[in-house]
């Protein structure tokens, strides 16, 4: 779309300064539209080094009041983003409901840089952008409204650009060897650019190309463009999306009614097993951590199924610098304010390590669904986009492991009174327990929906028959060992 | 997405039974609720033959009164349609507001049968994929609801279903060459398959593969997702969609307020060259015929600025089995029904013929607009709609010419006063005229807009300065054959 672009109208001095001081206006009214519809605005600059993406943002933002905005400057992933997947830094930075980000390069820049220097194969490069879109539609499905500029400018308006920058001891600092190689390069880039510009203009968030010869034509057209997205985001409260198919491969998985939980170890046997599994395990967690290799184990289960107990014989065989508890509990405002995999996205492991999660992004299918914290739309969809998040950690070489601790709803009933009953386990338990267990059908439905649709080849469901909470923590150690072994013996080969 | 896809869940038959009664029941009823939506539905079946398309859908319609829906099975293109742009057979199909139209095989079956049989070009493809997404993505945003099944078995499967069709005299006819051909290339098939349902997935018209092992699981397939994707659809009335810029090449043109309208010619002048001119026109016409080039001519212009008349000396140079002209006016109701450009993509020539509108598509930029007939989102999508439908008339070799006919708002009072006081003309001013005249600056803004948006290099506007109504038929009959000699020139190169 670069290629055949002709470029913004010209314009007279006093029309653009009207349409600008109209721009400006409206977005100043905006701000307060987009508190009140909650809606979120993600603004992603890309475009050519010295093309005035940064300098244009500075003008943006000040028709925004501070506290409705904020801008990111996405440079090279530091080392500590480098240890965490590709959508990471990207994902952790999109805004809170009702309002701004500005990201000054982002997503693109990161992709075409590596596919310009020789980073990327081809089929690498075509993941990427697999995932780029995943990513977007994600977000615009979820309410987002995303708007991408790409800054253009000529190769010879770039290299006046940079010639005038390095002249000025003040400003030569902002001309590095990037710049200098890309416009050594500019065709080579413009054709790069051009085809990643086409494959990821989605119609929900397409890409607005700035004519940015002129920084008062490109501050317009960013103004302007801005604007009139935001006032058609803003017509559309909760809108329903198609629910895509599901297009990643599934194991099929028995129904919980089919399970058998009359499961049962000794507990000499079970002294020995643990024993021998920790020990395994332990070995294997610093193998895991010397070659890099993250690890993502998923607690979901019943309440009073045992998680808390299973998860300490996992922990129990690890070195505490090497993994990570995450409780999972209701979202905090400041999290609810976000897509719902935010708080998951935020507490990856970093390669190497172990994070555990004890109770996961599924409450969006069971708990959200059931008590109506999101739309039917919402959960419905959450399927899909579950299975994609969890292909995005499979793709960055995560293990990834999801447990489901069952138990039968009599086995509930004698821990619950049991807890009940018992002093110092009386914290335990919460009226919430005795409403959660009043659903329990629903939550049975749910749960087999949720087991069905979500259980892929690279993050499967792994069911603990936990009325014997010993068999069930033998269980989950020889799953999490078999698991990380076939990682490992994987990344060999 | 069809190599990695794992097929549908096994179900027992009792399941079966009542998942498929539940979601005739749901159809039955959201026929009524897709008439008050004026939801209008298409439903495209692909995939490979003997799958069972035709016979699902002939299951699926039992649940819908016949008023309600139509079937249309798109075989090989007619010799008339062959004279038509590749879309326009699936155009003309489209269902009216608050129906079903269910097409068995449609323009992926097209598409990618000739890029297998090797009629076309690797370049020609991407074309016609990009053209299948706009086309798709119009119907859309402009409130369709597109489903699209793609029906999948295996070789072995396809192979067997064949044989049994052939041993029976009755249904042997239902297995062609084409069947033998696809099942003999199947690998190759499936290759281009999976690429087509890749690139054509979009977010808002996504793609569902049908496992049609077993009929009775592909009729419940399609039913479910076809109910689950109208009770989405019904939820959003009326929604509005981004805006996508530009991306054809534009030339630039003046406003109308700078249009200098004192241009005259004399009679004696007007009088040889329009002879000169219309014997020119005529061989020209001939040779269009010959070399099968398709011609559209569109006028707009102000009331009273001379368009019959200006129409009147083009065709009065053409033989009259080789031209149409449609007068354009309120859209009827079975036209209302359906996208705006309906009623002109039906409408259009053939190849060799010259078809004229006597005002056109642009309705909906001016009156629609500023009547109010349409939203703000429709109209200010409707130049990149309009730009799109012009380059597919483009791409299939059309000549394109927009005349906007200008005059002087005291010309059109002057014409208004004499038609109203000369009898025989009285039947040509009505006091819609004058209520448009009331809004002429309104109207200015909105024509200076169109024009600046709409005047792509392969279809351009040309002004018409008609103050002098012989200066203006002069200079259309000048236009017409220099744009048709260019495009005869261009032919031949």
């Amino acid at each position: 779309m670069l290629k055949e672009w002709s470029g913004f109208e010209k314009l007279e001095e006093d029309v653009l300064q009207t349409r600008l001081e109209a721009a400006r206006n409206r977005l100043f009214v905006q701000q307060m539209e987009l508190k009140t519809h909650k809606l979120p605005v993600l603004v992603l600059m890309e475009g050519w080094g010295t093309a005035g993406k940064g300098s244009t943002i500075g003008k943006v933002i000040r028709n925004i009041d501070p506290r409705f905005f904020k801008v990111a400057t996405m440079d090279i992933p530091t080392e500590e983003e480098k240890r965490k997947p590709f959508l990471y830094r990207y994902f952790a930075k999109i805004p809170e409901a009702g309002k701004f980000m500005f990201l000054d390069s982002g997503w693109m820049d990161e992709i075409t840089t590596d596919r310009l220097r020789g980073g990327m194969e081809l089929s690498e490069y075509a993941k990427k952008i697999d995932s780029v879109k995943r990513f977007e539609r994600q977000l615009t499905d979820n309410g987002y409204l995303v708007v991408k500029f790409f800054f253009h400018i000529s190769e010879k308006e770039q290299k006046k650009r940079m010639k005038a920058l390095e002249e000025d001891s003040n400003t030569s600092w902002r001309v590095s060897r990037k710049e200098h190689w890309q416009n050594k390069h500019y065709e080579k880039c413009l054709e790069v650019y051009d085809r990643y510009l086409d494959s990821t203009n989605l119609p929900s968030s397409p890409w607005y190309i700035v004519d940015a010869k002129s920084k008062k034509l490109a501050e317009l057209q960013v103004l302007e463009q801005l604007v009139s997205s935001i006032d058609i985001a803003l017509q559309n409260a909760a809108l329903a999306v198609p629910l895509l198919q599901n297009v990643f491969p599934l194991v099929r998985m028995p129904k919980l009614a089919d399970i058998d939980l009359n499961q049962t170890i000794s507990a000499e046997e079970y002294k020995t097993k643990l024993k021998v599994l920790q020990a395994r395990l332990r070995d294997l967690h610093n193998e895991l951590y010397r070659r890099k290799i993250p690890v993502v184990i998923a607690y979901e289960g019943w309440d009073a199924a045992g998680k808390g107990g299973n998860i300490k014989r996992i922990t129990g065989a690890m070195d505490p610098r090497g993994f990570e508890v995450h409780p999972i509990a209701s979202p905090e405002p400041h999290e609810k304010a976000r897509h719902y995999l935010w708080r998951f996205w935020t507490r990856l492991p970093k390669t190497g390590h172990v994070a555990i999660f004890d109770r996961t992004w599924y409450g969006r299918v069971m708990v959200e669904r059931l008590e109506g914290f999101c739309s039917e739309n919402d959960w419905k969809r959450a399927y899909n986009e579950i299975n994609e998040f969890e292909k995005e950690l499979a793709d960055w070489g995560a293990v990834i492991i999801k447990f489901w601790v069952q138990i039968d709803k009599d086995t509930q009933l004698a821990r619950f009174t049991d807890r009940q009953n018992t002093p110092e386990k009386q914290w335990k338990i919460t009226d919430e327990d005795w409403r959660n267990r009043e659903k329990w059908d629903q939550y049975e439905v749910a749960i087999d929906e949720m087991i069905q649709k979500t259980s892929t080849v690279y993050a499967p469901w792994y069911v603990l028959e936990s009325n014997d909470k010993r068999y069930a923590r033998i269980k989950a150690l020889e799953i999490v060992i078999a698991s990380v072994e076939k990682a490992l013996q994987q990344k060999k080969n």
